[in-house]
């Protein structure tokens, strides 16, 4: 999949150097990519990044990290729109902007007009992460073989598209196209319903009880010891969708805990017959 | 903490020769028991079992597996009692039985009484575990560090009770004591919630969003994976304590649903940190 010319995006600047950007930075470089420019708010981390190997350069200046032929937010979902908002006006026409957010359809909503003409953005959400945080746990190989969902609208540009499209395959992505409403809904019954389960089954522990937790637990919780406030923003960013996606898994839920309550067992199984190979096939 | 002396157990025999018998055969090899009888009812896969090194002989007959010094169960939880009941009557006096059953109070109820005069029985449940099945997916280092629980009642002979301690702490477990009830208790929070949470988040993934999950749907569902059979007879052998556990669960769930419909991002903000802390803590 990594067969366009990297070297064709020029100078790409990403904004939020953390395990997302960071890996983006890596995976970009690794691609030969001949200026990949690091701008946050943190200079010591910018540093840090920077002393990696991560980037070639940073700044702690969104005007300055306008200077750049593509610009990719890897921010916290609620800072993404203010953030481009900020750096538009300072860019030159034909440059590309887009982002790694996990919630599409405010960002997407949001950034359709006010952008200085010839400026575009096109939304991006790369289905790839960790329960670690900062670029000291960023790998080049992090969006090898993932799915990059980007979100066009009908305002879209088709060549910005086609190129933001080349981008994330350059990283070695595997790219689809949805509309950033149907990302939303997707995403809230494939990563934010799993966030909000894992987060609650891991609240709901009293600690005298941790030394009876075997991998079963430990796999299930994984990833509610991602960055709270991090995901307080996505989770947040996509209510209604994710509740709807947890109406959706209540009703199977329920249908449970019914089989428990009556001795059903024959529907038990059946029921965990279907989630075994439903997860199985995702293997 | 492998500090007994395993070849005092004289010959093992394991009832139940897949992950955990067969973890638990190489284990004893490991740690210098002489002899491990597998026991089973398929003899082409407790060949397969000795061919692997992991058993030194085998029989489909329970009469010929009571000619051991100590004999675990690890069959599924439905088949221990009556296994057990059936193999007593051909146990010399001074034989130990133990098990290895994620569900206690059934089993050591139904086992206070009924068995002949010197044959002692102690429930255990190393926590120990992984979504694979059988013997092939078998490692003598399954048991390093995992708590063992041993569930004595108030009819526990004493020398038994030492006896089942220091065998479970020979293949490197670290061993606690509860009460049957006490045990499954916690463990329908520990391991039954998440494994009937796992199911049911991937029962409820529409095959044509499979694409769209990442690494944390993936970790979230791992258990799911788990053999439905298997996991059927231990959720409904617990089926009170679940219950139980699954209201508790879902006061925090409805807490954390609550905030998303109120917009209250500072106690969802609340709730995912605790989660994170909780599942942080596990590390």
């Amino acid at each position: 999949m990594i067969n366009s010319p990297p070297a064709s995006f020029g100078t790409v600047a990403i904004v939020g150097v953390g395990l997302i950007g960071g890996s983006l930075a890596a995976a970009l470089k690794t691609a030969g990519v001949r200026k990949v420019l690091g701008v946050g708010r943190n200079p010591t981390r910018l540093r840090g990044a920077l002393d990696l190997g991560l980037i070639d350069s940073f700044t702690d200046s969104l005007a300055e990290g306008a200077r750049a032929d593509l610009i990719v937010f890897c921010t916290p979902v609620n800072r993404i729109v203010s953030g481009i908002r900020e750096i538009a006006p300072h860019c030159s026409p034909g440059t590309l902007v887009t982002d790694a957010g996990s919630v599409k359809a405010n960002i997407c909503r949001a950034l359709t007009k006010g952008l200085p003409s010839g400026v575009n953005f096109i939304g991006s959400h790369p289905i790839a992460g960790s329960e670690k945080q900062g670029y000291e746990a960023a790998r080049s190989d992090l969006f090898h073989g993932k799915t990059c969902v980007v979100t066009p609208t009908e305002q879209s540009i088709p060549t910005a598209l086609e190129r933001t499209k080349l981008f994330w395959e350059s990283v070695g992505c595997r790219v689809v196209e949805l509309s950033p409403e149907r990302h939303d809904e997707i995403l809230a019954r494939t990563s934010h319903l799993p966030h909000l389960l894992a987060s609650a089954l891991a609240a709901a522990l009293p600690s005298e009880e941790r030394q009876f937790t075997g991998s079963g637990f430990r796999d299930t919780t994984r990833i509610a010891a991602g960055d709270a406030e991090l995901w307080q923003a996505i989770l947040s960013e996509n209510a209604p969708a994710l509740l709807s996606a947890a109406r959706d898994f209540e009703e199977i839920w329920k249908q449970l805990l019914q089989t428990l309550e009556t001795g059903n067992h024959r529907r038990l199984g059946e029921l965990l017959k279907l989630g075994q190979t439903n997860r199985e096939g995702l293997n």
